[in-house]
């Protein structure tokens, strides 16, 4: 028996609530496709858009996993890779016997996938099975057919078969981890370092840019001892540049591919030499050092590699997040802050007060960085969670660490862009909240002793006076003494 | 001097490491649009797609904020409640005063908005500044154009203008968090508690299925005394139950509108009474009982009362998780499982272990918890980092919230369906197992003392006998005394 | 064959690296006690020190669970309720057919324990079974022990028996969740309500002491129209208030208590009626309103009332933490900072900036904030991670929420005694700060439209003028006009 | 006027809630000291227990942050830490001019409290100052008193000056964090690598003692392709050396000293020079490769370093709570479970249930995997949430960092020494299992394809027949090719 079969169809929730309710926030009905084929699965056969390269098995999740709509499709990365990692299997599959016509236009296929031209023909979301089965299926069941009419037959008479030959010598269980490694090493390689590095060069530029400004410190939000503005960049890009160094201290484990594992890690089904020479394949593919994972078992049934990776990248957050606030706290004002800085003027900041610029690519990447720490909990939490010899929270764990990726690769971009380049120090300002501070006050420490030090400042404070009023006043030293200990650009290092 | 601006770019992400990758897997590039036209705002003019409704401060945050791509955009319940609220302030505002022919016009075009009409013209990210000013300006902008065009007028004339009319009484410091408010309860009423109370509905009546299955309960994942199906499908109907009153309790907050308070929460440039017409006119318009929230500072510079749904639904995700792990630990088998459960078989489980069927609902359902107990983490963050008079989290608070309720809802639903409700008890085995338990000796404590008792159990377990020859080898009671005392019937209550 | 036992023993931490390391940083040998007895369970006999209290059980569980040290054990009100509750059981025991003299012994030293007098005979740690049993039994041979004493019979005659007699139709898996929900509900309402109310009670006199002082207000950090500080204070007594009734809201489901379900919820081994009349009995005791939980099967399997509870603690906490950094904020300076607030001077800032004065009790309590928030992510995966009819992270949920409910509860209290009492608005740098403001502008929208103001504060601002200057180089208004306008004084509320 | 002072007084939480509580569960009142003396700072005198070493600013900060009690001490390693630090400062102060004899006299109390003999002279919490500050001061104090005692004076007479002396050339803001780095490092080189060491060598011991045990692979829960018992356990071996090596990746951030920056980490009132000898102290002293910070700012304003190894020890609680779900799932039973793993048995599960054992040791393990998640939330929050020069959660740091790596090394340790090592296969259920299972029929793959094999597995889970019937009934191959295809044993690795 046929089973009729429709794209994603309307959620209808019903209750009384929602009769009630004017404006129902549920998706907007899409028109349906008005043509069908015939798929087969193991589970019979089910109807499919026409023009669409899937099989039965992903028009199945399609309809069993109605899940978050659109906006939850399995990342285009992950995608990608399987392209990527299809294309190297039947490469590797020929050496082991695959004939090389369907190989070839499999590869062929494969390559189009590789390059995001088939993107439309993955419509599953990430909250499908947690082995990512359904995803992995829906490559080897697009390939199959692509390859197929590559090869001048039709879509779904299955002459290169989506097991047999796409999948071959695979299981989802070493292909869906080994996507994740290729996608992640992937956008780590060519999204996050480069603009995490063009941070760190911008904040550095500034940090030189700045070095001769003498400014006071703040510790604990209150005024401390001064410092220059370019030593406090310089711990910003400091962060920066240690960011990069921890993704890199991650990267070895992301680097091994579990592919060759099969099933449960054993190999099964797989050749001798096929794990080794398929890590080889991608690792030529890609440009990435990948190699085949040193044990298989771990290699599936857990991802601590990605639970270290999305570590990282919370550290990272917690830098950039860090750095953003000063930041944004030091260019407060325009009169009633801080106004140390000058930002950059990008947009309107009010919708009612007239003139009002904001800090607004701070912002942005703030809330960034909290988004990065809650997907680091999500991924701890999937990652903990495995059993036996699988995990299944597989694609939760990608697509979360991807979701970072992404967000603190385009939001330090934009913020590097946006902001910190053209960040200005307002010296005028500077200048004047420097020479006001009382903790000038410390440089007399070696000369008189805290104690006495304090009292000087205390009287200061208490009397709205300058430190050298108080210190006079209270006879600890001479004018001339005062004027040769206490210079805000003699307190920036040590003393010889 | 004119700007010349572009639809969001595709992102350069430069650095030696991207020469040398052959898919770089950054956005492909999408067609530019070919004709434009110019908008202006305080920072002057700026072209324009000339087929979209939005202006110059919505063009200026897509061009300053290119991060995370189309995905990331506002979520549609967050531009539809600015369709209601812009309708009802234009209602208010023509009682105090608003032109009516404008005002009408204005109620037009954001009922088109509500209705989700007008969704292509909302293309701003979360990640933009955390007031969601630019999301409110791109509201103002496209309902102001709409409204002129239904008025006749070209787009970009301001005949209605988005500040002076579409905004009048408001501030993006008001309006975002009404919308957030307006948004999340929604979602909560229209799809999330109907969906609950169709799994605890479901639950429930497994509940009442299996009442008279008595079975092996299990603590500490070992052996422990009996229950029934129904008693322990009972708990997980209670959790559910709960689930939906935690929710519940959480509303009254959300329910507070802050519309009203303006930029800083004092109400500046509204009138008196403005606050109160308004949420009556959206309480009015939803069906829902929003009121002005009691304290309008409160209500800008906080969304502690996010933070606390949030916490209701990660609870939910808790109790959740703890269901569809033991669903799928009891449906563990076929043959080497715990095998007390028959899950529904929904689609092929394995890509190559042939005729496996995993349960792949408890997956994806374990897996948006996780994913909720992530988000909750992210808005607990934007929720304690707000500073002064602002909270600057805004549009990650609201789409987190947002997700998790979606994914919470939309999974629920698709558990309930797919799983749930096709749950069978696999009598034969649950039956087996019972019988063959060391634990049914608790039943002997009352008679022989705890010592004896486990007496008999270690000697069982140790000889591998049952529970009876044990006892009667050692002496403690007569073969009578033990059928009588050990019936598991019995076990599943207190006694008389 | 007697096993001989010592007391919890020296950590011995082998490997290379600490052979070498002059300090190891292990816990310090700890006198061994010099005389025991022997106590005996079903494993057999052990050694126990002499003074005592204790059992077998609670040695095995002392020598078999050498983590974290003395720090983590069981917290205080934990051992406490076991006291109120085995107390009560023996009460009702007694209802049905304990030997009174037996039960009246029990009830006395159950009072003991109460009362805290017997903490020295407590001495497991958090870290030991998941369901609490051993603590279960640690108070069951204490007062089993004690109770004999007070019959005038030896330790480890077990004349009061720990299981049959004290345990008495109760499991571990029953009376552990039982006094997890008395502790938590004892410590809310003796030490955490309280010390909010006194906290809400502070911020609101402040809220009324600053009433007249009119501000500049500050969003995105950046100035923005006044307010007075009186208002912004109420933001803070509102949030705070909020806290104190979403603790509230969680409280139904704390006082339901699993009491009854024993072993799994079934009740086995009880009799009817058993759990209702012990909740009457501990409500009695602790004049809170316990009821006997709805369904046991929840009760046991499930800790969400505590992951519920949690998450209004959590929401609490990004209150304090947005309060406490607004407030430190606000205090910055003394000279280069904002300076509106002065806090009080409770000690000495810094070791090497003399006459430095830190914001400390708001460092206090945002670390706090931060560690609830931590310890909600703690207990939320504890929470989730039950199985079947029993979750065994109870300690660690327990205890995760006493430190919660102390820390919060003792960090307000101190807050508000060591800080908001005492805080002093500078009214000299407010009203400075306020007239420098251009945001200032706002007022004259209504007049003179949005893009017309937004032209006045950017020319003012780019010259480092005054707002009237400007509008009056501009044309756009006149002198009278502008001051009848912008009257920072009329700023703070809703016109007429 | 001298202050009157007590040691911390019992905090007496009113409101009328607790009037009606039976039982305040605040701390039990202790005894006041009965003898005071004078102490001195800045602020005044102040009179501390005539029997403590510590002065006046330790007395200011116990009576004002009386949060949490006793368990809530600065960790002993942070001050066992401080006395390595003040030992090596004045090392280095004598080469740079201070006084010989006092010198001494500092290194050898600074001594004692590295050796922790002066434990119970710091009794400040954690919930302190940000900074730290007063701890180090309490350890300045300390020393201070104690080296005036070793020269013969009497306390309080600030001989040997807590400031002047003992901390010269330091600030809070630079020892803080070196105590913080100098702990960590300690502690994990002593405590945490070995014990994870132990527990490597110990999962690995057990994989080769079952490396001939083949026996049913489980994915999804569900029954998959087989595998040796051996290749699971290497599987947990090995997500424990990447453990070990991911906190080792972080140790070279760890080893980078703070220490030299002083107040704002630009060195004022330290000599040139003063920071690379210090490091070389310390590192000298600990047998450590600490080095001097190559970022001071970096180091005092934020810390990274901690939020990064933290995400390693959170990345290890994943993987130990993989380990120990699978073990206790694998060892469920004894007769209705898995029953593959027979744990060792440690005491008495149940007080309710006779002869109950648990897997106790995991559910401690797993609970203290929550806690460091937990408290990786925690860390990452205050790492986070620095302002300007200085982070001021060091404390809540320090400290969250010190418990998870107690916690998990104890944790490991117990769970080695009481779990692991005595874990037996139970041979006769693995086979059992195995042959049962219908995955065995993947071996057929390459001979019959995936949609036969699949026929053949439904067939057989339909009819409760074994695979070959199944198989030969469909005819699909002979009873000798069944037999040579499908031999478990043959199924644990590729083919040749």
């Amino acid at each position: 028996m046929a089973m009729f079969a429709v794209s994603r169809r309307l959620s209808i929730s019903g209750g009384p609530a929602i009769g009630a309710l004017r404006y129902a926030t549920t998706t907007v009905v899409k028109p349906l496709p008005t043509s069908f084929r015939e798929e087969r699965d193991t589970f019979g056969p089910i109807l499919v858009p026409y023009d669409k390269l899937w099989g039965a098995q992903t028009q199945r999740s399609l309809q069993n996993f109605d899940i978050g709509g659109d906006r939850e499709r399995m990342p285009e990365p992950i995608i990608r890779a399987f392209g990527i990692l299809k294309r190297c299997a039947a490469k590797v599959n020929m050496e082991y016997g695959l004939d090389p016509m369907i190989a070839k236009a499999i590869m062929q296929a494969a390559q189009e996938v590789a390059e995001g031209k088939l993107n439309d023909h993955f419509p599953l979301v990430v909250w499908q099975t947690g082995s990512g089965t359904q995803s992995n299926m829906n490559a080897n069941e697009v390939i199959a057919n692509r390859a197929a009419e590559i090869l001048g037959h039709k879509r779904g008479e299955k002459v290169v078969h989506p097991n047999d030959h796409v999948n071959r010598s695979q299981s989802s269980n070493d292909t869906f981890p080994t996507v994740m490694h290729i996608a992640a090493a992937m956008e780590i390689n060519s999204r996050l370092i480069p603009n995490l590095k063009h941070l760190h060069t911008s904040l550095n530029s500034k940090s030189v840019e700045f070095k001769d400004i003498v400014k006071i410190g703040r510790t604990h939000t209150q005024d401390a001892t001064p410092l220059t503005l370019g030593q406090e960049f310089s711990g910003y890009s400091t962060q920066v540049k240690y960011g990069i160094d921890r993704v890199f201290c991650t990267l070895p484990r992301i680097y091994q591919l579990a592919q060759g594992g099969t099933a449960v890690g054993t190999g099964l089904n797989t050749k001798k030499g096929f794990d080794v020479k398929i890590a080889a394949a991608v690792a030529e593919e890609t440009n990435l050092p990948f190699v085949t994972a040193e044990n298989k078992f771990e290699a599936l049934a857990a991802h601590d590699a990605f639970v270290e990776t999305s570590g990282a990248l919370n550290t990272i957050a917690a830098s950039l997040m860090k750095i953003a606030n000063d930041i944004r706290l030091l260019g407060s004002g325009p009169r009633c802050g801080l106004g140390e800085l000058i930002l950059p003027e990008n947009e309107p900041g009010s919708s009612i007060m007239p003139g009002k610029v904001n800090p607004t690519q701070c912002e942005a990447l703030t809330m960034v960085c909290a988004q990065v720490m809650g997907n680091h909990v999500a991924i701890t939490i999937g990652g903990s969670n495995g059993h036996f010899e699988l995990n299944v929270y597989k694609p939760l764990i990608a697509s979360g660490l991807l979701h970072s990726v992404r967000l603190l690769g385009d939001a330090s971009a934009s913020f590097e862009k946006n902001c910190v380049r053209g960040i200005q120090a307002n010296r005028e300002r500077i200048a004047k909240l420097l020479h006001e501070s009382l903790m000038l006050v410390t440089s007399l420490n070696p000369k008189i002793g805290y104690d006495n030090a304090a009292a000087v400042a205390k009287k200061a404070h208490k009397e709205g006076s300058t430190l050298k009023e108080a210190a006079l006043k209270l006879g600890v030293l001479t004018s001339e003494e005062f004027d040769t200990l206490v210079v805000p650009e003699k307190m920036i290092g040590p003393s010889d």
